[in-house]
């Protein structure tokens, strides 16, 4: 991801060595810093590379030379099948969300939003100032820097429902990033063999932290309005379970907001089933047509644990979450994140702070809702257009993705392989389904790179169903 | 930790507030703007800070006002109690060696080293120039940056012994900290209600996390030179383990390196047992009178598995480590550490990358030797002075710490208390025991701030010890 000069001279070096015969000398550090004008730390960047990569030795004092004996044996692990034996859980290695396409291919299958939506001046100036602060050199608390505690606090309290106890900065922990949260949620509030209620569709990476944790997920059928309640006060009267995890606002991956109703009824059956609701507010920023209205601030009973990343609306880089819990919760879970990871890097926090505290972030949240708009609604129209057999149930007021239905018995493997094949990169909703997919879903996101492109992916998408369905 | 203008403006007003009468109008944001000279977003921040903390509250438009009614009733959270349950394992909220004291107090308890240690310059020029580039904004692979990979494979190589193949960059998976590689490693390899061999005394954040997976943990003594090789080979028959989490080079708390004897025949347990060694080359960096000398560098069939972070050595700012592992080993502990922290910060591992790729770095190291060697026989002499009853088993050739017997019998929280109120911290060795502790130890860290101090601190010791035995 980092395309340095130092890649480029391994790349060349490659190529070199490729034609070279084995014992060849490459050429010396002093020629190749003339030849490539590059610094002689990078020349031993590369060198170092293709020594680890077993295509080159160095002697010495002499210089560095082509493998004279290529490494070719290959190493028999066999004997790890025994000592590892059997998975307890099936974790992927890559999430079909996380992989890595060229650029020329359409991406509408990744989580994350593009560069152009994220604040990039104020992250870069923001690193610059912490750069020449002492933070780059200390150690921070277990729970986070003071100050972020409270912003995080402020932030909440500027939904607050009248009448209720505020949070204050002590019950926010500072977390490195919501995935780390979720893992230390799960196993402090519920614990392996344990039943967890949980939305159905719901995020992959809350399915997948509930089954490093090895939780036993409850699906509760959760459509454009929200969860079930009914079917949700039976699964907890039927498990004794006593978390619910959900997003009640813009939810990942179909863009459902709560009505009011629904969130008081939630609470309500949480509150009389003597249980906690874990509020993933995961795209408080990315409020479109309306604001997120956190359930966190509808209780001050320390029922509703709130979990808030900025890893999607500062940057990618920044890996930085605040967790709100009141009560003995908060405790347990910090002391699960302590053991897990001992503290956040305090640059990290120090730059998530700098940024969410310039007046530019104002700013920066405006203009980002009229893009998610204008990306929202011209991947409508295009799917419109296009994709007549796709079927959206409603229009999501905020958040990052489109979920959108398509005819039952559609081959979605298949689907994937010929969009991808045609340059277009697309996420199958199975993922997002703790059990058995309810229907043959996609979620498409539209704040990944090139929006002019949006068109042309719809296209390639009907092309591609019409040779299933013709 | 971040002593800012806007945490000494909340200071100044939390002192005007306490002599305020409730409803009292605080100055507007432009007259602390004139009064402090510091800039209205260091005044909101201060303010946001004070309203999360209930001590005032925002009229907007209007001002900033002393809270009427102080927030004063106790929520209550009783009902968390059943729904929490007891805990699995007994996490500390804050681990000993974590407490931060004032700077007038001698800290000898704490685990890391002092800021005149660490790189400084060399890491405050490499965040300058990561804040330049595109990696403030990027996500990075699960597995890591490629060139650090490649960085940490052929440091391993320099080690390699002749005639093995070396471990490549894909060998490699880059983990936010090893703490949060301990976790997974034990997860990926042992599992919840498996056995695992551990040296003892060890590492208190290796025994936590061993804890917090679940996993049963089976002592093997372990002193100046390293574990009884016929302990361990009768741990691993009568439990059927399948790993072996050790130090083999200046463990912590004891200091001890293995004898090559040592090594070798520990290697041999191992492979004949069908086992992993964890070895965690913690104190890679922190050589003395020797070097550290990896065992993972004298095996190439899958049985080692290296754990090395740079956060002690860089900055504890980097959480950066880095793991070797091969075969499906490598493929399992990765799939973990993504399920649990998804991917490490950019920017830190391009930080890490540019120091320890500076040709100031070895100059840093040579530097840090010798302050260390220093530092420890200060300490040493010290106590020869001051302290008759410390029993030191060994000088260490490495590491950070001295390990330290007292008589039997010694009241060691006494004492831990005794001494800090005379202003001096040490750490009791209890925390470095999976099981009892074998004896009464003090572990006490040469590298901390001030060694100016380390006499005086030897002269506390010795004079709360004569209180305890006269």
């Amino acid at each position: 991801m980092f395309n340095s000069s130092s890649d480029r001279l391994v790349t060349k070096l490659r190529e070199w060595i490729s034609s070279a015969p084995a014992g060849a000398q490459l050429p010396s550090t002093r020629e190749l810093v003339a030849e490539y004008e590059i610094s002689p730390v990078t020349v031993q960047k590369a060198l170092r590379t293709l020594i680890s990569q077993g295509l080159v030795e160095s002697r010495p004092g002499i210089g560095t030379f082509v493998r004279s004996v290529p490494v070719t044996r290959p190493n028999d692990y066999a004997w790890q099948t025994a000592a590892l034996g059997t998975p307890r859980n099936h974790l992927p290695q890559v999430h079909p969300t996380q992989r890595a396409f060229p650029n020329d291919v359409i991406a509408l299958h990744s989580g994350y939003p593009d560069h152009e939506l994220l604040p990039q001046r104020l992250v870069k100036s923001a690193f610059a100032r912490i750069a020449r602060t002492e933070s780059v050199l200390q150690r921070t608390e277990a729970a986070g820097l003071p100050e972020l505690q409270a912003w995080f606090a402020s932030e909440l309290n500027e939904h607050l429902m009248p009448g209720l106890g505020a949070p204050t900065a002590r019950d926010v922990v500072i977390l490195p990033g919501s995935q780390s949260g979720l893992g230390s949620i799960f196993r402090a509030l519920v614990g392996e063999g344990e039943p967890m209620l949980i939305e159905s569709p719901t995020y992959w990476g809350a399915i997948m932290a509930a089954s490093q944790v090895g939780v036993t997920l409850i699906p509760v059928p959760a459509g454009p309005h929200g969860p079930d309640t009914e079917e949700l006060d039976r699964a907890f009267e039927r498990t004794g379970a006593r978390a619910f995890y959900a997003h009640p606002n813009f939810a990942n991956p179909t863009g459902a907001q709560w009505p009011a109703t629904v969130a008081e009824r939630v609470l309500e059956i949480v509150k009389a089933r003597g249980a906690f609701l874990i509020e993933d507010d995961w795209a408080k920023d990315f409020g479109i047509s309306t604001e997120s209205s956190p359930l966190a601030a509808r209780d001050d009973t320390g029922h509703v644990v709130y979990l808030r990343s900025l890893t999607k609306s500062v940057s990618p880089a920044v890996r930085v979450a605040g967790l709100i819990a009141r009560g003995p919760a908060r405790d347990r879970i910090l002391a699960d994140n302590q053991a897990q990871s001992m503290y956040v890097s305090g640059p990290l926090q120090a730059v998530a702070l700098d940024v969410v505290t310039q007046p530019g972030w104002g700013t920066h949240l405006r203009s980002l809702r009229t893009q998610l708009a204008n990306r929202r609604d011209q991947l409508i129209g295009a799917l419109d257009r296009h994709v007549p057999q796709a079927h959206l149930q409603s229009v999501p007021s905020g958040g990052l993705n489109l979920w959108v239905q398509l005819p039952d018995g559609t081959n979605l493997r298949q689907l994937e392989r010929d969009c991808e094949s045609r340059r277009l990169a697309i996420a199958a909703g199975a993922s997002w389904f703790p059990a058995e997919e309810s229907g043959q879903f996609l979620r498409l996101n539209y704040s990944g790179p090139n929006p002019g492109a949006f068109d042309e992916g719809a296209r390639i998408l009907g092309e591609a169903l019409n040779i299933q369905w013709g």
